[in-house]
Order: structure tokens, then sequence, then C-alpha cells
């Protein structure tokens, strides 16, 4: 596992639904707001990925709905490596409230490497270095 | 499992990414469009649900991305009540593009339903027997 | 002014605020959806002048609230083409209510044809052909 | 004009369009994102003013889109209170781009307070003393 900082989201009007809670599709799009952060962390922009003609798409997502977020809360996202192979990598995230740590939700999502042609490709030398050799490391 | 008649939506501009497809998290917006109409379709508006104290609150999703969604696709979604329990109900999706049937995603949500203090109640009776009472049952 | 049919869009569980009305944002995002259906309507798929290499961006936009719409209401929104220079193009909306003709909503966005380089360019001819030429025009 | 302090929004990969700029909607969330802390900063959080039964609805919205902003872009938004009466209150914004203060966007809200059951009511008398009393004051 590599955890990498919290990221912080405020959840916005936008965001909520009825109830005034955390529209749950949103969830998802927290933890790729958080995967941002740990890939800028960890190793650079993703923008900078992609525009190098790579993109790290996304196959598989779970997400456990704990208990809800409201609008305005200060969420925190904590981002894990947590395995990887040729051209996979797979994450899992712990999303907290802020002002209580009351834990809101958990995920996984699967993701693969690809080139412009939409092909699967080994995930690029530089990453794999720093994954393996993050001091953090304990798969 | 009791399959409704298939959802059609047409992907959004605002729904695609900087690589012109649909973009991962909104698979999930789709499948609860999708899961409205099946609960329309069977029973009666979600709206109505909601304006009488309940709430079907997802507790669990999954998704499988398998081929990705271009914008202006003409989409096609199978939802099907797979299982259910005191409180909970389980369906399971199918997204296709209606121009040459390709598969794009499959996915799995679970829900729990909830009065309007947030405690999980018992379905009611109605849903219950439209559930177990369906010709298409075969769970 | 060169109505087009009206487009219908069914408000989604996503698309509404805690107040259970339809988030003010995304009146300009049903104006888009309705857009593209004038524009396919009239001449070809949006998809199609984009991967032509040209796009009409907003340069801006207005609306104005009258009456809010409620999750799950269906929508009714008729797009005009209202003028149009050398490469600008204007449209105005108006979004109503099926259920009871209600106005909803009033807006007006501008638009401009630019090349993949975002350079300005004049309007593609055939579509002017089909603007000046058709049988509903009165500026 | 009542300037707040600069809100801080970095663009999400969920807000751009297929040609990577930020889709022309989210100007207008953008601005709600940055009145809400312009009225946090000023006065309470807005969550609080619509728990006590107000609401500040939208009724009028023009935006002028400049220059586009990109994915991953830090964006710095100035809210202005700009002029108000009973129960109106107009907001005007001004969109940059942090890296090299481009301007990208201005806007213009118009907005009504309302009571529960939608009726338009006086601004709350302490709002509206914060209001008159700023020292930037000069409407």
């Amino acid at each position: 596992m590599i955890p990498g900082p919290p990221s912080s989201i405020r959840i916005r009007y936008s965001e909520v639904d009825r109830m005034g809670l955390l529209y749950h599709v949103n969830y998802l799009e927290y933890f790729e707001v958080a995967r941002s952060d740990w890939i800028r962390w960890l190793w650079k922009p993703y923008r900078e990925i992609e525009d190098e003609g790579f993109a790290l798409v996304v196959i598989e997502a779970n997400i456990k709905f704990i208990s809800p977020g409201k609008y305005d809360d200060l969420i925190e996202i904590v981002v894990s490596a947590s395995e990887w192979g040729r051209s996979r990598l797979i994450f899992e995230y712990t999303m907290k409230r802020a002002s209580d740590g009351r834990k809101l939700a958990e995920g996984k999502t699967a993701h693969c490497f690809i080139d412009k042609f939409g092909k699967p490709i080994a995930m690029p030398d530089k990453l794999r270095e720093l994954l393996t050799g993050h001091p953090h490391i304990n798969l």
C-alpha cells in the first residue's frame, strides 16, 4: 500500500441530491479528484501523462457507501496504490468527513494503461520505479 | 431476475471526457436513470416513493467498464432486480450501444429502503408483491 | 427565427438540488442538449461537425429562470436560430414543463465557428444555405 | 462593489469537454462555488441560511466566455456584490487562470431571497447591514 496525503474537497451545492446528501455518483468523481492528486504527488500531473499520448483508463470500480456526506461538508480522501501488474494498477480509497472523522465511503478502482489507439501498454518505467522503490510499500 | 424494457440514453456533450469517451462516473448516473425507469415500469414513479417519506438508498455499487461509449452514441440499458431481502434490493445492469449492440458495461448496485430519519425499514408490501408475483422471476 | 421541433428531457435525480428543484446550472446543459437536436434536425449531427475539425463554441449565454422544474418533470425546449453573421450564430430557447405548459426558463446563447486551432472561421456554406433558405425564416 | 477574496478551483477531469476545455456549463457552477465562498466570507455558510428556511435563488444569469480554461488549470474567481434591493441581490464575477492571470470569463447573476414556500421576502437584516456598512462599498 502506498497511501498519499489526504485530498480535501468541500461538497458543492450542485453535488447533493434532494435529501441534501452527496449524490452517490459523485463519490466516484471525488475518488478521481483524489487519484489525480495522488499521481501528481507520487509522479507528475496526470495532464502530462495524457499529453504524452498515454491514458490510465478505469476498467472496474467498486464503492461502499457507509454514511452520507452533506452539503458543505469538508471531505478528506486518502488514496493508496494497492496492487499493480504489467499494465494494471489498483487504487483503494477511504473517504472521511473532516469535522468528525466519520468514514463515509470506501472504494477500489482498477485501471489499465493504454496508448492513443486504446491498446493496453506496459506501465511507464518511471512510475514502476516510483511504486517499487517507495518506502511505504507493503502490498 | 426481473428485467425491464431497455432504457435509451443519448450520450451528451457534457458527459464525455477529453478523449471524447463517456466519462466513467456517468455510467453510474446512467444506471440510476435506467433504474428509475425500471421502478416506474414495475411499480410507480420513484418521485412518489420519496414524497411518501421513503428512500431507496445505494449502499454499494460495482461497475465493469468493457468498451467506451462515445459522444452522441445512443445507449441501451437493461436493468434487472436480481435479489431482495427484508429491506434490501439488488439491481444488475447491462449497457449496450444501440447501433451495433456492443456491450459497454455491466454493473450491480445494492440498495436499502430507509424512512425519513435514515433508518432501514422493510420494503413496501406492494413492491414485494410485485417482485414476488412477477412472471419473469427466476432468481 | 427558425424554431426546431421541441426537445424532451426528463429531469434526472442527479440534476435537482436539495430543494428538489432543477439545479440552475443544468438549464444551460439542457439548452445544449436541445441545440444539438436542432443542429441534427436542420443539418447533421454536431459530432460530425467536430470530427471535420470545426467547433461551434459558446461565447455568451443568458438565462432567465422563471419557474422551477422539479425532479422527474418532463421538460420541452424549443430552440430557434435567431440571428447569424459571418462566423456567429445566435440561438434562443424556451423551456416549458410538458404536463401543464408552464414556462420555466428563457435563454439566449451566442456562438462562433472556430477551426481546430481555435481561430474564428466563416460558417460552413451548407449551414448558411440551410439557414437562409429555410421557409420559417423571419429574423 | 464589495469584492471578496479570490476563490481557487482546479479544473477537474470530469469538467472538460472533448476538446480538453472547461465545459461551458461549468463556468456557472464555478460562479456558484465562488459565491458560496463570498457569502461565508461576508456573513456565514449558505448552508445555515437554507437551514433557517430561506433560500437565495437565481433568477437570471449572464456569462461571457473570453478564453478557454484547460484541464488541471488552477482558476481564480473574484465575486462582488454589485447591487441590491429589498429582496434582490446582484453578483458579478471575474474568472482568471492563476498561472498567467489570463481572464477566462466574466459574469453576472441576479438573485432573490425566498422563504420556504417560494415567496420573495426581504433580505435578512443582518446581511443588509453587512452590505451597507462594508468599507469597500462603491456601487
